[in-house]
């Protein structure tokens, strides 16, 4: 269905200024079918999505910008409410208390919220996606009858206590302790010191009355590790704190500021036995520690699992705001001319350009992919929460799916909205036109549920287990020869996890596949050979780092830690690569499939020469063959400049959810108006003579006089 | 002076956590002189940025956060007044009205302004650099003694009307009219169409009494192209619109919001004949224009040419916020554990980490090469504005330079503020340590004052056209001749302009200086062979194009724009490396000059690996020798490490200007709170034991206790 990818590169027709119809192709470019990729890209939530989208939709549900932290903080609160009185937020919640026990749609309507207002979002995340999950998730029948009522009703705003000031990351590591005082049956909540505040917590400066709080759990001289307590914060009356209760407000932030996040300490609080969340782990009456999962470790662990949700949520929300901004820069860009329209260019408006189609249609491939990646994430995540498919191995690799993808999908979102607002210039600054108050917005995802470069470092190290797994006992030159056996194109793992040891060392083959570097094997090939070498690499240098002293051991591996964090995200460029090829299969109109494959390549071929260097040091790529790829990316780029439109249409987002004044078609009223008053002055006579115009004349006059005056005299000579 | 340089690479020791003296080196490291180092970073106009940093330190001047824009543009309008009364804006004004004509230190005291609020700077920038300085450039002495007094005195707060709705960077094709009229002696100032109002102009929404406003002039029905004229915007009294004048304000922004930026319309609005801006273009009564400068285009160039100082003073200010939030991100990174204090990598601070250190080093080298170009950006920008050089070919090259280096340091400004707001998690999110403020605030500095991407364009056709110009009439053998005949290291043109004659294709010199990348010729050789080869690669491909007919001309370069544009980004930061590279020679301490060029070859070859694809694909770095790019990094951030402090502290910022919390050593004295009460309770025997420990110690204890009951068995048999 690429037959015409092989013509020669030409400008070709583009579409007028503005809106053109896929049914509409011109000169027999394939056409993209917008409806049905519209489709295919809402996935398998499409009805929620369609369903959390109008009510996005709705003004009462947008963010009104310029406002003070506080006044934001009170037009979010009140936003909670209305989608409750929407029924937006119940779907994860079981059907006995009103929910739908529905765990991917869930997520996917939550996603669609962050076209509206991210805060409204992330902190509608706080009350039920963290608080309340975790009480349903972590708690007992006892505790869902309790709490999960006002919880899904909002009459109990909650915070979800975690992180501390002095750990970010290491959850392990909360110094807040719970000690089982078995003389009073209750559970003795404090605060040691400081560092042990925690901090950065929605709904802690102002609205929360109740919490989760992990905290370790001591009973008769034993530390038990985390669990999660329940713990009322405030009057429900007088919004007071509790007595031994403290806090501060974290004040205004980078953006999300319609979120009150802040900081709790607590002076020994006591709270009942009951206030335990006990499904990992139960106190009984006398003090007596049991729990069904033995290992300290994996309890640990499976209480933490759940918090993989928050990771698959901004993995969609994140492609929802690049979605958003692209479609407004390209609409913009369709329009806008960059120089006089009286100049030869006349027709150029800024997609026109070479340079504006890279930035922006790499950025749309890149999208595109990360976007059928998260599908794929959102429905293995479905399958685990469900219990589907709910092995510990699913759930591993769920875990390892989402430090994967999370990390690139925000990095992109941020990247995206910069570039976006960038390329639309002075306007692209305005609040008006998004960009910048999006940017401020999703500048937290990067690092928060989970910071990325952390994330990538998990991902490394499953890499670097799953292969010590496979070569455990075996030495080096069998592991070469292995490898070298090893066939292009084993089956491919469902669930994204690449197995790296299908290593594809056979250079040859690769060198010659990549004659065609617009042959889908041959990609796969070169973005699957690179995260093999690369991990195998890493594994052979860090070979018996582990019988190393301690801090030898920490030492090599730190030498190493910037090439494991390069290997885990050439891994989860690879994951996203393959979910777009995955999605070509499931394109069915040809047009709409040529058009989707040359931006898969456009996505496959930028990684390719953003990493060209290792392709070419490695012998993975010729240098002739090297010097090619920036060429081919350019042509791509033409190919894809008369569906751009389409490709941003087909993401479904209506004017209520851009809400660009750019992207309306202001610009191109204006610009017509402008034509007509210049066509109008110069009917009327009215247009003044430009200067240089009129030197031109007159010079050429002089020459033609000179010429006269001085041809005769010659000739007389 | 670089004895240590060869040293094994190795973790050394490290300072304590906080600040280490640069007289107290451990162990035989060299030692940085903070001081001297210091001094040579303030560069020429020393005096003046000191008095302007203890002014930014003042807290009349320092931005409040969370205001609404409203709040936020009334305070910066009293900062403004509060510069007045200290006298720290007037240095570039005559000294008959009581300025200093001091045009290099006028841009260095500016630039420090950043520190406080960038609002506060750019709003003065407004004021005093733009209004203003139109008004002394452009006008004559009796506009001087009119206007000049008030404008200094902020009682006339005016706007540089230039920009409109449809044409950004393409000025000569603003369509707002000045139209004669000889009957009355008066310009008639109008806006023809929507497209045609001024936008994103600063002081329009509220402040502006008067305007320079830029305008087509029209007399005798002949089009003179854009001059500046000064109109009156509103009654001082009642701060009304005069009749005929109308606008909107442009609301909220991304940053900067203590400006009130807006649109400005005209319709048919009379000024006298003397209020055009006559210094380069006059109007007699009947109606005749008259110019100094015959060529419009010239002209034209010429009267805009004052705009520089806007893309000089952005080059400073972005270089300034780099240090700023370096200073905070480096600072804490010393103090702050990722994980457990309890683990084995007991003294481990995010520092310590090879990421970490990629992250924060390879941005800290690229702002010392950044701010010793804008040093001399600033060198040369004097040199003109006060006459001292000041021929065609200096304003010329003055242009060119601050086309490059503006596009690099404000983009790099960016990109620093979000690295290290990331590389402080959720901390680095929060307003208190103002990360994510300036990077809001300083995001238009990549499109303001010239589009980023279109300066970079500007630079490419100057270094096609030095190009064209040195090889007019050449043939292409000839070319490639001549080029090769061309030695190394030819003399430095003063002002940083590379001559791109020069021409270095002998790659097998190259290849073999390439064997040591450390060597300072090795890097220079590589960065400036791949400028000059990139500009004869795309010189070669547009031969002729101006021969083509235009719309094929156009399309030609638009197919090279890409290219056009990386090698215009190649020659600025050849630029920032020859610049850090003399810097070198004026340090004269050892110690500081080895840790300088340890910075330096980092920066150099963070490029060369930036770029590295291309060096393999041309065969200026041999497959192998690449391989060693990454790892000759690796030892530079390890040797780089200890010094970091120190390095952060020359650039001379006290708590009042970094004002971040996570800078102020709090962080250290949580964690030493944390130590000290973990001490004491292992001391009262109060610390609980961990589950794991125990499981640990009991299954020990049963395995020696099977063992003791098998053994005795087994002899037994």
């Amino acid at each position: 269905m690429t037959e015409v990818v092989d013509r020669p590169a030409g400008k070709g027709p583009r579409p007028a200024a503005g809106r053109t119809g896929a049914a509409n192709p011109a000169g027999g470019q394939p056409a993209v079918d917008v409806a049905a990729l519209g489709e295919q890209l809402l996935g398998k939530w499409a009805g929620v999505r369609l369903q959390a989208r109008g009510l996005a939709a709705r003004p009462e549900l947008h963010k009104t910008e310029g406002l003070t932290h506080s006044d934001h903080r009170t037009r979010t609160f009140s936003q909670l409410k209305y989608l409750v009185d929407n029924e937006a937020v119940h779907r994860a919640f079981p059907a006995a208390l009103g929910g739908s026990d529905d765990h991917g749609g869930n997520i996917a309507g939550f996603e669609e919220l962050v076209t509206a207002d991210p805060s409204l979002q992330i902190k509608a995340g706080v009350q039920w996606g963290l608080f309340g999950s975790a009480v349903m998730h972590l708690g007992t029948e006892e505790h869902h009858a309790k709490w999960l009522p006002g919880i899904m009703s909002l009459d109990i705003p909650g915070c979800f206590a975690m992180t501390e000031t002095g750990h970010g990351s290491d959850v392990a590591s909360i110094a807040t302790t719970a000690t089982y005082d078995a003389g009073t049956q209750e559970f003795v909540v404090h605060t040691p010191f400081r560092a042990a505040w925690k901090d950065y917590i929605g709904n802690a400066a102002i609205d929360g009355l109740g919490a989760v709080v992990f905290a370790q759990l001591v009973t008769k001289g034993i530390n038990h590790g985390v669990h999660a307590f329940y713990v009322d914060l405030r009057d429900p009356e007088t919004k007071e704190f509790l007595p031994g209760i403290g806090g501060e407000d974290d004040g205004v932030k980078g953006g999300l500021n319609g979120i009150d996040n802040g900081r709790l300490h607590f002076n020994n609080v006591r709270i009942p036995r009951s206030n335990l969340l006990n499904r990992y782990g139960k106190v009984a009456s006398d003090g007596t520690y049991t729990s069904p999962i033995a290992s300290p470790g994996r309890r640990f662990f499976t209480m933490l699992g759940t918090l993989v949700q928050g990771r698959v949520s901004l993995d969609g929300a994140a492609v929802a705001a690049s979605k958003i901004a692209l479609t407004a820069a390209i609409r913009y860009a369709t329009e806008r001319k960059q120089f006089n329209a009286s100049s030869h260019t006349d027709e150029e408006v800024l997609l026109d350009y070479q340079r504006h189609q890279r930035r922006l249609f790499t950025r749309l491939a890149t999208t595109y992919a990360a976007g059928f990646a998260h599908e794929q994430l959102l429905q293995k995540f479905d399958d685990v929460f469900s219990g589907a498919q709910d092995t510990d191995e699913d759930r591993q690799d769920l875990e390892t799916l989402a430090a994967a993808l999370k990390p690139l999908s925000t990095w992109h979102a941020l990247d995206t909205l910069q570039e976006c607002r960038e390329a639309c210039g002075g306007a692209g600054f305005l609040i008006e036109n998004r960009f910048a108050s999006l940017r401020a917005d999703l500048d937290i995802y990067v690092t928060f549920e989970g910071d990325n470069t952390v994330l990538l470092q998990l991902v490394a190290k499953r890499l670097l287990a799953d292969y010590a797994k496979e070569f455990r006992n075996v030495d080096f030159g069998v592991l070469a020869r292995y490898v070298v056996g090893q066939a292009r194109g084993v089956a491919i793992h469902r669930t994204g996890l690449r197995q790296v040891a299908q290593f594809v060392a056979d250079t040859g083959s690769v060198q010659k596949a990549a004659l065609a570097l617009r042959d889908e094997e041959s990609q796969r090939a070169l973005l699957t050979d690179r995260v093999q070498t690369m991990v195998a690499e890493v594994g052979a240098a860090l070979k018996g780092a582990n019988r190393l002293p301690q801090e030898q051991g920490a030492a090599l591996f730190n030498q190493h830690q910037n090439e494991l964090i390069e290997a885990a995200q050439a891994h989860a460029e690879l994951l996203q690569w393959e979910a777009f090829t995955e999605a070509l299969r499931d394109t069915s109109d040809p047009g709409t499939k040529t058009v989707l494959t040359w931006l898969r390549d456009l996505f496959g071929l930028s990684l390719i020469e953003k990493n060209l260097a290792w392709y070419l040091m490695n012998g993975r790529l010729s240098m002739q063959r090297g010097r090619t790829v920036g060429q081919y990316i350019n042509r791509l780029l033409v190919k894809i400049r008369p569906r751009a439109l389409d490709l941003v249409d087909a993401f479904g987002y209506g004017e209520d959810h851009i809400r660009a004044a750019i992207a309306t078609g202001a610009e191109k009223a204006r610009q017509d108006e402008a034509r007509a008053y210049m066509r109008s002055q110069r009917a009327n006579g009215q247009a003044p003579v430009e200067e240089k115009v009129l030197l031109a004349r007159t010079s050429a006059a002089a020459a033609a006089h000179a010429k006269a005056s001085v041809t005769p005299g010659s000739a007389r000579r």
